[in-house]
C-alpha cells in the first residue's frame, strides 16, 4: 500500500503540483480513507520528502557503479552516465520532474538532507571531469565545475521533452550527447 | 501600480510558488486594496499570463535582433544568444523559474498562447544551427534538434545555479559554454 501512495502522489503532484494535491484528493485515487495515508506517512512533507529521497538515492548508486567500474576510461564514464540519466527518463520522469520542481515545500531539515544528496550527485559528476583532465582525457582549459553544470542542464532539461518511445532511442540520444561534449559541433576546418 | 503587482509576484510566485500565493499575499506585500489588484487583472490566471508573456516575448525580440545580424556566421550568433540568455539572468531569474515551473497553472487558452512562443524560440535556435551545417560551419552528422535541446537544457539549467555576482562573470560563462558546444572536451591526440 505504501508503493501505491506512493506511485499515485507522484501522478498527482507531477499533474496538479505539490500544494494543489490535497491527502484527500491522493486517497480517493485510491479508494482508501484518510487513516491509511496517515499510517505510512505523518504528513504530505513525509510524502513528498520519500519521493525525493528515492528518486535521488537511486540516481546515486547507479552513478556509483559506473563510477567504480575500473575498466572504464573517464570517457566511458561520462557516456555510461549519460546513458543512465536518459534510460532513467521512461520510469521516474515524472519524480524528477517534482524532484526539480517542489524541493522548496519540504520542510527545513529535509531540505538540507536532499540538498547534501543533491549536490554529492553533481559532485560526482565533477570529480569525473577531474580525472579526465589528469588523466590527458579531457582539455585541461575545461573548467570543471562550469562543464558540470551544463552538463547536468543538458541531462535535466531532458526529463521535460525527450520521449523514449519516439524516433531517437535512449542508446541514440547518449550518443548524441556524449558526441556533443566530447567533440563539439563546429567543423574541424573552421577551428 | 500595474508594474509593482507584477514585480511583487514575482517575488512571491518564485518563493513559495504560485498555488500557494494568494491575491490577499500580493496586495498586503503592496499595501493596498484587492480592488486595486482586480482594476489591473481579471484573476491570478491572468497575472501569470502576463507574468509568461513578457518573459518570453523579450527573449524573443533580442534573439531574432542577433539572427537577422547580417555581419555575424552562425558560430557568432551561436555565441550572441548565449551571451544574452546568460545575461538575462541577472534580471530575470526569477520570471523564468516561474516561467519553467508553473506553465500548468495557465488556463487552456493561455498555455496554447504561451507554448507556440515557447517553441518559435526553440525553432529559432535550430534554425540557426541548420544554417550553421548547410553554410559549413557545423558539422553534417549532428542532429539539429538534438543539439538545440542539449543547448536549451545548459541555458535554463543555469537560471537555477549561476550567480552572476560570483567568480564567473557573464562574459566569461558565456565564452566557456560556446566554447564547450563548438570544439568539445576531449584533448586532440585521444580522438
Amino acid at each position: 500500500m505504501k508503493n501505491r501512495i506512493v506511485e499515485a502522489s507522484i501522478q498527482l503532484f507531477d499533474q496538479k503540483g505539490f500544494t494543489a494535491t490535497s491527502i484527500k484528493d491522493i486517497v480517493e485515487v485510491l479508494n482508501v480513507t484518510k487513516g491509511t495515508f496517515y499510517y505510512y506517512f505523518k504528513s504530505k512533507q513525509e510524502l513528498l520528502r520519500d519521493i525525493h529521497l528515492n528518486y535521488i538515492d537511486d540516481l546515486i548508486d547507479q552513478q556509483e557503479r559506473i563510477l567504480g567500474d575500473e575498466e572504464k576510461d573517464c570517457t566511458e564514464k561520462l557516456h555510461g552516465i549519460i546513458y543512465m540519466v536518459i534510460s532513467n527518463i521512461r520510469t521516474n520522469k515524472e519524480s524528477a520532474r517534482i524532484f526539480f520542481r517542489e524541493m522548496r515545500h519540504l520542510s527545513d531539515k529535509h531540505v538540507e538532507e536532499i540538498r547534501l544528496k543533491r549536490n554529492l550527485f553533481r559532485k560526482n559528476y565533477q570529480s569525473l571531469i577531474e580525472s579526465g583532465i589528469s588523466e590527458g582525457e579531457f582539455k585541461t582549459t575545461i573548467p570543471a565545475d562550469m562543464l558540470t553544470f551544463g552538463i547536468l542542464g543538458i541531462m535535466n532539461w531532458s526529463y521535460y521533452w525527450y520521449n523514449p518511445d519516439g524516433d531517437v532511442s535512449e542508446e541514440e540520444l547518449a550518443v548524441i550527447f556524449t558526441d556533443i561534449i566530447l567533440k563539439g559541433v563546429k567543423t574541424q576546418k573552421l577551428v
